[in-house]
This record gives C-alpha cells, sequence and structure tokens, in this order.
C-alpha cells in the first residue's frame, strides 16, 4: 500500500482522488493540499477517506510517512515542487506541461538523476483504452513499419483568452498531448516540425497572440510522417481519433459516444456525438495512469510516462512556436 | 449472343430491357410485348434497340429466332406462358411467384421433364452484392453450422388494399423473397413455419383480410432457425438486413446507401437512410440476375435459381397463411 | 447515507460489494454474509471496508442499524430471505429471479403489501448505457408506436448442464433478462408467447431436459411483436444487441467491444469483438442499478424495476416453457 | 443525341466508351482513334456499337458530324489536340492533366476564348457519390465556415519508376485529383503549399528524383487549412476519403467496398477492405462526368469542372514541386 500526498485540488486534483479511492486499491490518500483550501473541499476530502487536508504543500513534502505526491497545482509550480519532493526522497507523479521551460526541466532531470525515485509525466491519453490499442497493434508490427501518422484533437470550447496568455499557448497546453501521442505512436522521437495556423474560432485568442486552428507536420526520427490537426472548437464534441499507415496496414480509432444508439427515420440514421470533453472521455484513462505509478512504485519499475517523455513534447512545442513565428520548418535540435 | 424476347412492358419489364442494353452484352432484346403497348413505350423501346414491340406475346412465342424469353407479365399469366415458351423451346426467366397455386407450378415443372431448357425464377436479391456475400461466407464454412437466420424485410410505403387483395397478400407478394432468402442462406429447406402477425400500418389492408406486420419462424430441415421480421411501412426507406450465426461465427449484412458521408453536429452523428425501395437498392442485382441467366443458356449449365426454387418458397407463404388462420405451428408437409 | 448488508459473497455478490465502495458514495456496507464465509473472503471484504463479515445471514436481518439489503444467495433463497428481511423493517434488493415458482413470488408480494419499503429486482441490463439510450429514444416518442421489437441475447459459453438441471432451465435463468428487455422496450405486457428452439449447442444440455437456441416471438399487449433470440454459444462473444422499429422510426444499439480500434490490411478490415460476457459488459449497469436502489431508499421514490417487474417475466419463461412442451402458442393468461 | 469522337482507346478511353455506350444515353460515340489500333480492338469497339474506328485522331478533328471530343490519348497530346479540336468547333472533354506546363494551359484558354464551346477536365472524383456528398453538405452550409479539410489519398500499388519519370510525379498525376478536390471541397482556390516528403515505399521512385509518400499543407484563400496525405502503396486498397470540418460541424465520408458484410468470429469484426483501385472504386464516378459533359454540350450550360479547374490544380502541383526542392512553404502567387 502506498501512502499518497495530492498537492493540488482544483478539477484535475480531484479527479485524481477519485481514482485513486475508487480504482486504486494499492494507494492511500493521506494528505490534500492546496493554498485555496476550504471547507467544502475539505469535508468532501474527509468523504473520499483523506485523513488530512492542509494549505501548505510543505506539509506533504516534509511528512516522512508519505511516499508518493501527484503534483496537480499550477504549471509555474509543477517543476520547483517536483525538486522539493524529490530531494525529500519522494516518487512523484506531475500533471503536464512539467514546464513551458525546458531549463526548469532539466533541473528536474538533474535532481533526479542517481536517485531511486519514479516520475511519471501526466500523458493520459497513453492509457486510453482506444489509443493504447492502436500503440498496441503497431508495437505488435500489425502496420509493419509507420509510415502516415494521423492525430485529430479538437476541443469542444475554446479556453478563454486570458487562461491561452498564461497557458503557454495553443501548443503548449493542448498540442502537447497530441505531441506525446506522435511519439507514442510512432515509437521515436521528432526531427522536424512545420505548423500552418490561423485563427478561425474567437480573433481575442489571436489578439491574445496565440491561434486557435492549426495543422502541424512532423518528421519523426525514423522517418514517418505525422500530420495533428487541432482546432480549439468542434461544436459536435471533443474529437480524438488517431490512425496509423504503415507499410503492412493501417491500425485506427474513433471517438467514444456515451452510447451506440442509433435513431433511424426519413432525416437518416442519427447516433450519439463523441463525449463531450476530456471529463467524459478519459475518466478510464486517468484511472489507469495512476495506477500504472503506483505499480511503478509498488514493483520498481520503470514509469510508464518518464522524464524525457514530459520534456519531449515541450520541445515540440517550442519547434512549433518557432515555426509559427518564422513560417518555416524547424528542426527539432534548433530548440533543443 | 442470345436473342431474346420480354412478354410485359411494366416497372420490371422495363428495369430488364435496361439491365440487357447496358450490362449484358452476351444477350441482344429482339421483341417487347405488351398488351397495353403504346407509342410512347415503343418509342422508348426503339431507343433501347429493340427490333420490334407488339400487343401479342404470341409474337415472341412464335418467333422462331428467339431463343430465351422473359415473362414480366402479371402473375395469373406466368404459369401458363411458361409452359407456352417451354412447349414452343425457349429457355425462360419468369418474374417471381410463379404462380400462388402449386399446382399449376407443378404444371409448368411437368413442361419442362426431358427437355433441355433453362428456367429461372426472379429471385434477384440472391445477386445483390450484399446477400451474396453473406451467403458466400456461410458457403465458405466461415460461420460453422447456421442456428440462427434472421432476415428483416421492411417495405418504405405499403401497397394499396386493392394490390393486397389480389397479390396472394403479404407472404406471398413480399415474403416471398425472404422465404427464398431463408432457403439460400440456410442451404436447405424448410420444416415447418410459424406466423404471429398485426395490421399496424393500415387497417384497409386488414379489411382486405390481409396482414402488415409479421414476424415468422422457421425450423429449417437442417436445424437451423429462421426468423423474418416484415412490415409493409418503414419511414426510413427499404430495410433489407440479414445475419447468420452459427457454431463458428456470424456473418451480417446491412442497407446500402446513397452515399456513405456523416454530418456530426450538436445533434449527433447522422448517416444517409437506406436506399428507397428494390429499384434503388436491387439495380446491380437484377442486371447480375439475367447476365447468370444468359450465361446458363449460352454455356449449358444449371440456372442458378431453377423451378424448385421457384415452386418452395410458394408453399412457405402457404403454410404461412395456414399459420395465420388457425395460429399455430404448421408442417411444410401439410401444404406439398 | 444508507447502511447496507449484502447476503451472498459470490461472483455477484462481489460485483455489488466493489460497486458500492467504488461508485455508490450514498450507500455504506456494514455486514456481508455468506455461509460459506472464509478467511480470504473476510480478508478481502475488510479491504473493501466493510465492518463485518458473518457465516449467518440473520446477522444482517436482525440488525437494527442495516436499513437495506442485497440478497446475491442462491435462487431458491431469494423469497424467503426477502420476506424476512421485509418483515424486519428493510429495504430489499434482489437478484433476479426472485423465484421460479409464482406463488413464492406472490408471498413476497404480500408481505410488502402495506409496508413503505422498498424492493428492487436485478434486472441490470436496464441501466446499460445502451439499452437505456434504446428505451429512452422509445420513451420520447422517436420511434412512434412500438411495432416490431428484436432483441438478440446469446452467450460466449454455455453452462455446465448439471446447472442447466436446477437453473431452472435457460428461459428461466438466461433469456429472463430478455423478457424484461421486451416489457422495458415495449413498455407494456406481454400477451402471448410462442418459442421454436432447438438443442445445437451441448447434447447434453438436450438431456438435462433443456434447450440452447431459440428463437420466441412474443404478442405484447399494445399489439408490438417481439422476437428474441438466444444461443447458449457465441464463439465471437456475449451478443448483446436490440432495435424497436415503429411507426416513426427504429432505435437500435450493438455491442460495446473494449476498443474501437480498426486494423485493415489485405485480409479487410478488423475490429474488436464484442467484450466477452456480462461482468465485462455490464459493470457499469450494475452500478447504476445499486446507486438507482440506494437513491429510492434515500428519496422514498419508486424503485426502478419493482417486484412486478420481478414477476411478469418469471410469468413468460413460464410460458415459454409450456410453448416448447406443447410446441404451439400459450397466453400468458394460461399461466398467470 | 451528341455525336461523339474518342481520342484514345487506352484504359481510360475503354472506360468511357463503355460509360457512353451504356449509360450516357444521349451521346453517341462515332469515331475511335488511337495510334496503336489493333483488330481486337477495332472488334471490341464494334461490339459496342461504335461505327468508325482509325488510328488517325484527324478523322475525328475533320469530321464536321462530330460535335464533342474526348482526349484520352498520353499527356502531353491533351494540350494541343484540345487546340485542334476547338479550333474545329468541336466541344472537348480532357482527361487529367491538361498538360504539366501552365503555359500550354494557358494557350488552350486562348484558344477557347471568345468561342461558346465547352471544355471539361476529367477530374473524375467531383462526380463520386461519397465525394459529391460531402461537397453537397458542405455548399449547404452544413458544417459553417470550412476550418480544416483532410484528404486522405493512397493507391493500392506503385506505379512503376519509369512511369514515374515521365508522369511529372506524384504531385501532377496523383496528388493533382487531391488538390482538385481541395479546391471542390473549399470552394475556392489555394494561396500556399507545403509538402514534408519521402520515399518510403519503393527506392527507386527516389532514384527516379520523386516522392512516394507524403503529406500536403495547404491555406486556401478562404482561410480554411487542408491537409492531405498520400501514399503510393497502400496494402489494403485504394484509401479514399475527406473530411470537412468547420464552424457548425464536420461532414466525413470513407472507403466503399464491394459490400458491407462482416463476419465475427474469436479473431473479431472483420468488414471487407476497400474496393481495389480507381476503376472499382470510380466507374459511377466515370459515366456521370460524361453524362454531366453531355448535358451541359445539350444545355449550352457551363461544364462542372472547366478549364479554369484544369489549370489551378496543376499550378498547385508545381507549388508542391518548388516545396519539396526548397523545402519551404510555397506560395501559389510564386508559380503562375
Amino acid at each position: 500500500m502506498v501512502t499518497v500526498g495530492i498537492i493540488g485540488a482544483g478539477r484535475i486534483g480531484k479527479v485524481h482522488v477519485q481514482s485513486i479511492s475508487n480504482n486504486v486499491p494499492g494507494a492511500k490518500i493521506k494528505t490534500l493540499a492546496d493554498p485555496f483550501m476550504n471547507d467544502e473541499t475539505a469535508k468532501w476530502a474527509e468523504g473520499m477517506g483523506i485523513e488530512k487536508v492542509t494549505k501548505d504543500y510543505k506539509d506533504i513534502i516534509n511528512d516522512p510517512e508519505i511516499q508518493a505526491v501527484l503534483i496537480c497545482s499550477s504549471t509555474d509550480t509543477h517543476a520547483p515542487i517536483s525538486i522539493e519532493a524529490i530531494n525529500a526522497g519522494k516518487h512523484v507523479f506531475c500533471e503536464k506541461p512539467i514546464d513551458h521551460d525546458v531549463n526548469k526541466i532539466h533541473e528536474v532531470i538533474d535532481a533526479l538523476k542517481g536517485k531511486n525515485l519514479k516520475y511519471q509525466v501526466g500523458f493520459n491519453r497513453r492509457f486510453d483504452h482506444n489509443f493504447r490499442a492502436v500503440q498496441a497493434a503497431v508495437a505488435a508490427g500489425k502496420v509493419g513499419d509507420p509510415q502516415i501518422i494521423k492525430i485529430t484533437s479538437r476541443d469542444p470550447e475554446p479556453p478563454s483568452p486570458a487562461y491561452v496568455a498564461v497557458s503557454g499557448g495553443m501548443f503548449m497546453d493542448m498540442t502537447i498531448h497530441d505531441f506525446d501521442m506522435a511519439r507514442f505512436l510512432a515509437g521515436c522521437d521528432a526531427e522536424e516540425v512545420y505548423v500552418q495556423s490561423a485563427v478561425l474560432v474567437d480573433p481575442e485568442i489571436g489578439k491574445a497572440g496565440d491561434v486557435d486552428t492549426a495543422v502541424i507536420t512532423i518528421k519523426m526520427k525514423n522517418g514517418a510522417l505525422v500530420v495533428i490537426d487541432n482546432c480549439r472548437k468542434s461544436v459536435y464534441g471533443y474529437d480524438q481519433r488517431a490512425e496509423v499507415f504503415g507499410s503492412k496496414g493501417m491500425a485506427a480509432i474513433t471517438n467514444d459516444a456515451q452510447s451506440n444508439v442509433t435513431v433511424s427515420n426519413q432525416d437518416g440514421v442519427t447516433g450519439e456525438k463523441p463525449l463531450f470533453f476530456f471529463l467524459e472521455r478519459y475518466m478510464q484513462a486517468y484511472s489507469d495512469e495512476i495506477k500504472s505509478f503506483i505499480d511503478a512504485v509498488e514493483n520498481d519499475t520503470e514509469t510508464a510516462v518518464g522524464i524525457e517523455d514530459g520534456l519531449k513534447p515541450v520541445l515540440m512545442a517550442m519547434a512549433a512556436n518557432l515555426s509559427v513565428k518564422e513560417h518555416r520548418p524547424v528542426k527539432l535540435s534548433e530548440v533543443e
């Protein structure tokens, strides 16, 4: 039984609390910390069987009983808290991205050196039943050598322009998952990124210096060509698809819906639209990523999504940003 | 090149004219006969390259150049014209049903005895790409021994009560295709039929002594259980599906639509409804059945749908009618 | 917070323990009883946060703190324990079927009279996301008046002949869910049942006096025709589909799979087979039925599946058995 | 009735002969010309009802009875024969591409000026039932403003390196259809093209100076982003899909197969792979494009795919080639 502390009681922190309480029998949450901890959250935490709540995350860092920390606080705190937790000898699960600044990620990498501590980054989609199945098909050789990889990722509704201004922009806060997926499905790193982008959803996003629609072409080190298409707003809901085409065939996945009911009438045959957003689509994945992390801690094995997996997509996002700025293909080596 | 005469220039007669003109290079239509032949039809026939039109089908029977006759006239004339054509030494393709009265069908069987003439019955669905594929899967052993066979057959719009009164009723004019399909997919004959039926579409059909909705259970001689569901009115169009479940798996087919486009929006994901009715769904099948008939004539091989295949579904329809009347399962041996 | 006792720690009892622990925040399991309670189960129960385990279900009946009882013991004990629990003032959730003998079910009905106690029967499929969606479409009028209802229900592997001998047979242990589904989807009771059945899977099942394959036709009181097809063995897994066809359209559902991945290669386009069996397919439904029961207890509302819903499918199974025996359609009024 | 001459009796010439004979009642082929005309082809042509065959296409140009010419000869002859036919006062249907050299296309444009002659280019996919349906959905406003357009186009087998050397390369001989489709679906012209390409199928294609796999990003003048993915070899057959995503939804199409049969067994649920190649997939489209051309001639209306539609994709292919050469995004204005 792994004793866990969770730092950050926002939306994703609460998701992990629920996952662990309901679906991760090997872990027990001792403490939940949040600078804005209030009575409501404290009561909810008690109902979830959490022993202690606090406003000060150091209560977790300094608790010798706590073996593993989940960092779900704001992005700018991910790296420094990671380092504090590592130095306190704790295993770390950190939400993505570790940081927008690769130097800070390298500091975390340095902190981990020589310590036998587990570090997992929150790329939850790798644990989704569909993405996992397409990757398994590729890994099993069913498509042969990957040649073209297509990833569609569209959100149901755009963030506020205010959020975009601090999030690092679309490539850093949204596409980062797709960059990770490209590496996961191709089984290797990226070599070059080119972005064709536009502001088609909300001019305010453009004024905030970001884009809201993009087609991103990536050349992977194994020669596979990846294309990611993103949009901040899809009226039919969260669109999360992928396909890997290769020398022996193609593996493809599509969206999930609440049910598979279809209604046929004079207007056609109508099924349900995709599940609304990430909380609906990826709840099973959130559970499974934490299970996987706890398993790695318990069995002293590699985490499924290590610190390098946290670094690489940030580099890809940086290359994407540079590609937009200079309107040209950008090699990863230029930003590393 | 087989020289053909077509008797009957109604809807289905015209379908066969077009099929032969466009898609059956091995056949040439010399004469088209119809008691109601008029200028419009005559002109149309000329445009299709037909040499001669006539009101008297005997012009076809008596023409020594004509090798094969397609009988597309009203059902009550199918058997007598078949016999005339056979006696004139012509191969016959006859629309279904040959007759509502099995005695008349037996007269045709008797007429064929000892003559090397081809006789094919117009069960076009056997030539449909989907039904053919499901049957091929069964024949290739992909489902093992058939255990449960399901056939859905629903028309987009009911016939007039007047038509029902002369058609022999739903089992004889509509389900007859499904009875044939049951034999085609099971690969054997029926043993017993039970009908649960209702008048749910049009009370006038009930007043005419017929039903418009039915679930028909059939026990086949190889032990497979067949269920056919019929309705005279399906608002989303012609519904023509089948599945064969067996010891090694299941083969299933569904409807065709005009295109496979789907539109996703806030209301769901909508595809096109099935093709409207038999002319839309089965045009390829109508062509292929005539090609098959002409091939049998040219190569002196068995027709794909012989005279026995014309008889058996009529017996099944009779058993179905008796089942409705006496509200009990009826053995085929009771009506043979 | 409703305090619950669970009687029976077999497969389905454990499913409910897990559901409540993980997904029903409004309930707390105090006691788990099973005549074969052993150390392993006791330890597992402790891990699930259950306060007490016992071999004697009376420890639950007699515990004044326990408000609701889940009866997951063998079928023959369902009715007597239901009555004991009711007399002790407890709400009851009872697995299906309540009993094979309608008289015993009537005794439970009598016991409930005049008491404001909730009684829910374990027809879990009503809570499955797909079946719920098709029923919701029907209830919303999207198909108009139901005319033909089709239910496919095939198990991945047959039970042992020994099980069949005590289970009450296929109609009582397996089709009972489909009988319930017929009522759920049609929105009314059955009037008449006809069965065409066979032994096609395992001759030993036949020797035990049961069938393993059946097509069941039902006439509902609202005129809709229902057809259920059952087989004890489907090599591609648990096949659980339904469609409701009516005057305004059709609502249909199909199976769920572990993922929606497809692999395209020279052999075709292959997707995953359906989820293996009920534990895989219906875990969400098991959770939701208990949530619904607890809600009914907490809010003093009708249970979603009441005692009458437990009685009616048993009558339908009896009619089905009589239909097999006498090979004729059987009215429900004959067995009531 | 339009009298037609066909120049070129290769594969596509024969397709048009068959289409007109079988499915275009408004046209009559008088003459078929091919420099390699032989007895076999002559006999076949006679069987198709063609009056005259010749080795000299000038027999068509100089025949005053012939109103319309179909140019199906080798690409290098498209432009000069077009001009000869135009100067002879004939309507022209010309296979794609008109030429690899835009100057030659401009000469055809000049030749057409001031003459009321119809000119149609053979972009057959615009007439395919699926592509037509997705375009119709876009044109009907069902997706709102197009934002992301995805076109997948993969051939079942690569051409010989020898062919590639003379075809103008992949962008000119294969992607040219997708460039046309981008314009058709977006409803406007392209502004900029970027290509990420590779030689992953056959190194000999690389040695011949071409690529065999590519992801092409296009910015359209209305702001929509288009991505085309191409591969010269898809083991599961011809892959021809598209989707248009916009402010109000998405319209998408997928492949057609020979039938929709699926076989379910312990290995999964398997459907047929896509139709093998363009002759299988687009036969209906080939027919309909000629019907449309003949209609335009008969009714003196605009052709559905005019000379400008023939020019623009060639410019896009030139931009694509330049993008590969200089590894950068290329504006259409650079090649016009």
